[in-house]
């Protein structure tokens, strides 16, 4: 890390008392109704383009901006999507379904903040998010109980969506279950002939969420099997690689679903590294289908993940702001399926 | 892509109207101004520790919360730092950063909320951050100008923060300058005998920001010298680097430096798969030093890259929350050095 210093750089001049719309109001030569009814583009009142204008220059002039928090105290909620920002890196895949997500919900006239819930635990984040009226909630991930979910709705929140593995009481729920990603890579494994399955479960905190579940789902596909799953936690440093490498042949383990591509590809050189061939001696599963699987030799088998598109998400959110009596919906949106390449 | 496809769920019952500092305050048996005074920790007020309790006591069973934007109306301002989310995948580097960031602000009180930008450009995206009215704006990457600053300063914002490479009039700056990351990597590599230097300059969206001034730093580095420096586009897709590698004996370059470790490892595969002997016939460096550059062989020689410290970020915030009035403030905060491994 690098301390800050500091440079002295010439001082700019205060700004001055913030522009409000009587300001613009009295520029414009209209009244503050007109205003609020111009720059909120409220259809109901017919207003000529000619008054339009005018109250758009005065507004431009003046460096006017309306205030979201005091418009929505006005109309009783938002237009704010709130999404609590994933606290571990979530990858390309993650990134690109949050991009088109935003930009789906941006063409509906939403705003999607992200917030930071570090340190924060289930029910006491939602009050923390309910403290920003949000008009919807999207909670990718666990920890959010019906509780939570209780607050958020008193609060205002129209529309609560849970993106994970169970439902939660009282909100709609984008069911996203990661054990099928294990079971789609343990299924396989044994159709190739394996019969003892390493399991990789991160160290790192934050990703119990995914790899318990994926855990699971190998050992339900190993289930009425004569095969064996045992579970190996690992941190993601070379060190750690090495340390379960150096203990692989009295594990006697001759396959591993590696949790996704990056641990295969950590613990893979790490196994190449201690003489031991994949996958003559022992076969190697990723998952999340990243290029980068595609680089390693022998090329990754891994599990390919389909998110649910964030146009159909942005859809579901508006219609349940439009409707938040209706019944609660439950939709699957996760694929996972076996991508068969040399690793296996 | 999966669709959203409906199940059926048992209604729940719709939640009845929000409740108000007025029921709290009821059931306590308080004034609202004391139930204001403990759920806002007004220490200005000497209050008994059986009435916080009693107000505490009535909050939760109602399951009361505070609206943010009724307080920050109040008060004129919010606890609120805003930051544009980023719209490409920032990696496990930048992660830390933002969650240590977000930590040390909490500590501090503040609530970090980051923005979703995509579609906006400069000064309108100011202007819809502006409407949020936080007390504090940290702006990574460009984009925002010196009007940008003066909508947010008009409208209330306290600390205007660019972390990016050049100042921008009325903010205070933490200078981060990738010119530094293309210039550690060009000297290594002339230092290196390597007299013919490819820069990979990503064709992908958004990384312009990053890849102009990592290339313009090679150029630096090769300047008065007799080396010569070749921009190289390159998509994050194996197609497009197997065609560049296809061609790469045409070029005659003698090394290249990849923007990062990721198009590195891309890169590398597709020159060994050409059969282009790393680092005999071209040496390869990344940046970023992740680990997958330790896990490949060679082993990725890379350009390590410190960034701020996100405590040393937050107390800068709070300071000039504190006392706006001080001069914008500019510091050097990036750091960047080779780290040499076996590709170079």
């Amino acid at each position: 890390m690098v301390q800050i210093r500091k440079e002295s750089v010439p001082p700019s001049p205060a700004p001055s008392a913030a522009p409000t719309s009587a300001d613009v109001a009295r520029l414009a030569g209209v009244s503050r109704a007109t205003v609020s009814y111009v720059l909120n583009n409220t259809s109901a009142v017919r207003i000529s383009e000619a008054t339009r204008r005018r109250v758009h220059d005065a507004a431009e002039e003046l460096g006017y901006v309306p205030h979201a928090a005091a418009r929505s105290l006005r109309a009783g909620h938002s237009r704010m999507v709130l999404m609590p920002a994933p606290n571990v890196p979530m990858g390309p895949l993650y990134s690109q379904f949050i991009n088109e997500l935003q930009w789906a919900l941006g063409r509906l006239d939403y705003t999607v903040v992200q917030y930071g819930s570090i340190g924060l635990r289930g029910d006491e984040a939602a009050r923390a998010w309910a403290e920003l009226r949000p008009v919807a909630v999207l909670v990718p991930g666990g920890g959010l109980g019906p509780q939570g979910v209780h607050v958020l709705k008193r609060s205002g929140a129209r529309a609560v969506v849970t993106l994970g593995p169970e439902r939660v009481d009282g909100a709609h729920a984008l069911l996203m279950d990661h054990h099928r990603v294990g079971h789609s890579a343990g299924a396989h494994l044994l159709a190739r002939g394996r019969r003892r399955v390493g399991v990789v479960v991160p160290r790192e905190p934050g990703l119990e969420f995914f790899s318990r579940p994926r855990l699971e789902g190998v050992r339900h596909a190993a289930r009425d099997t004569d095969a064996t799953v045992a579970e190996l936690p690992l941190a993601y440093t070379e060190e750690d690689a090495a340390r379960l490498a150096a203990r692989w042949r009295s594990l006697g383990l001759d396959a591993v679903f590696a949790y996704n591509d990056e641990y295969a590809m950590l613990l893979m050189r790490a196994l190449q590294d201690e003489g031991i061939a994949v996958p003559d001696d022992t076969a190697v599963v990723g998952a999340d289908d990243l290029t980068l699987g595609r680089l390693l030799r022998p090329r990754l088998s891994t599990v390919h993940i389909d998110l649910p598109s964030g146009r159909d998400l942005a859809e579901l959110v508006d219609r349940v702001v439009r409707d938040p009596a209706g019944a609660p919906e439950a939709h699957e949106v996760f694929g996972a399926r076996i991508v068969h390449r040399e690793s296996s």
